[in-house]
């Protein structure tokens, strides 16, 4: 089922990419575009069957009727005050952004069929090459609209993601931020810091435990700086707590107190039957 | 090859079982015998074929040829002194803690043929069921003999594990304690306060990061409370460390430093080289 005729990806990397692998294996969409910053990265989404052919001018979008913003957060907020006057008024625009307040209250405005979306899902590894059709498959999707936005482009883009077999959650972008700087910001911050604690020497010396807490370690670094300041309140607000609790269970170590040690490892186990 | 001709295993958890599956995989000892704290974790781990016969006394170590103890840390300080009566005079007897001082410095006077090994390997997951031929093959062990260890028992020890496809590495337990403190101990606290962080409701909305994150938060808390608690200083440097680290990143974010953050992010991004 075509639910737009013509789709515009503005950044093919990982998760423009897949998301124009996704569309084109459900033929969601009658033709998708995509523009690169970089011309070989178009050629490369085209070559790997992300998109059905590159543009190199944002004129493009004047005849698309589903824009993505796939960029960093401030590339997608220049490209969206960029588009605005190109747009038919039909167009439905989303992003796929990981913090949402300040991409809502910017484009909000100046695009009258803007959805800002988070996709709950990624990879620490960057770029096209690494781009899946069954990335988003069975993923949370956030969903951010505001009192702009009309109940017939919240619908469509829900359509969308459910046939991407995603589960689309409605919640203001405050929220999204609020909740994500904990479970998504919060995580990053500490497994950079955990990387960067470790002497060089010591890391051929750490195994699976050590690997899997600092994957995310990996990320790109200018997209992940501008997700941290975009979210700077709550994100601090997030690290607070979790300094606390390590607090918590540094100062049981020191008072070599393992009644209270262990206590606090069991409440900790207990957390996972929480996780989705 | 048999090395050994009756190899007892006290502790027939994760690590005991996945041991006495590899032995007996590679034919390296006549028999493997298990002993366990319950009856029925014993027959089970006879029933997956990780021992030939499960046996409920110590008194059975007096005719091995190997005695392996794979038990939390304070069990394993206690059994070590209850054998060391019981032991023929060549039985050799290593232990698989995850820190090393304070089982070296118990068990070395008391155990003639002791070394101290720490296979860099394991799981989140607990317990006999869990147990796998392969969990050792192409990871580290580090061995930890001290002035007491003979030439012999260091080169029989070091050959058992290369059969079972580990590298071994030997350094004083002291060293050993420093290191793991960084790249083990230290992501385990960080993992435990990370989930303890995050209010409940919210865990939900975490995604494939956090997860990954967290994977070790469900490790045993008994286990790992001693472990914390019988490497405290060492431990507690490597906090501060990641500490410093973190403050540095949040710094960055309280002064909205672009430039300065993603710095950060990069040099941490470079650490991966220096994994094995």
């Amino acid at each position: 089922m075509v639910l737009f005729k013509k789709v515009v990806i503005l950044g093919t990397g990982l998760i423009g990419g897949s998301l124009g692998l996704a569309l084109k294996e459900k033929r969601l969409a009658g033709e998708v575009l995509g523009l690169s910053r970089s011309r070989k990265n178009a050629l490369l989404a085209k070559k790997i069957g992300a998109i059905g052919r590159p543009v190199f001018s944002l004129s493009e979008v004047s005849s698309a009727d589903l824009v993505i913003l796939a960029a960093p957060i401030e590339t997608i907020i220049e490209l969206g005050g960029r588009i605005s006057g190109l747009l038919n008024e039909d167009c439905v625009v989303i992003d796929v952004a990981s913090t949402k307040e300040a991409v809502v209250r910017n484009l909000s405005n100046v695009l009258p069929n803007f959805l800002g979306c988070h996709p709950l899902t990624g990879s620490e590894n960057k770029g096209i090459i690494f781009a899946r059709k069954d990335l988003f498959k069975g993923s949370l999707c956030i969903l951010t609209p505001d009192k702009n936005t009309k109940s017939a482009v919240l619908k469509k883009v829900k359509l969308l993601w459910k046939k991407l077999a995603v589960t689309c959650v409605v919640m203001p972008a405050k929220k999204h931020d609020q909740i994500l700087a904990f479970t998504s910001h919060l995580p990053h911050a500490v497994a950079f810091s955990l990387n960067l604690a470790v002497p060089d020497k010591y890391l051929k010396f750490c195994a699976g435990s050590f690997k899997d807490t600092t994957r995310i370690a990996s990320s790109d670094a200018c997209l992940w700086s501008q997700i941290f300041l975009s979210n700077p309140m709550h994100l601090l607000h997030a690290i607070k707590s979790f300094e606390r609790n390590l607090a918590g269970l540094k100062s049981a170590i020191e008072s070599n107190d393992q009644v209270k040690l262990t206590k606090i490892l069991l409440i900790s186990n207990k957390k996972d039957k929480y996780k989705k």
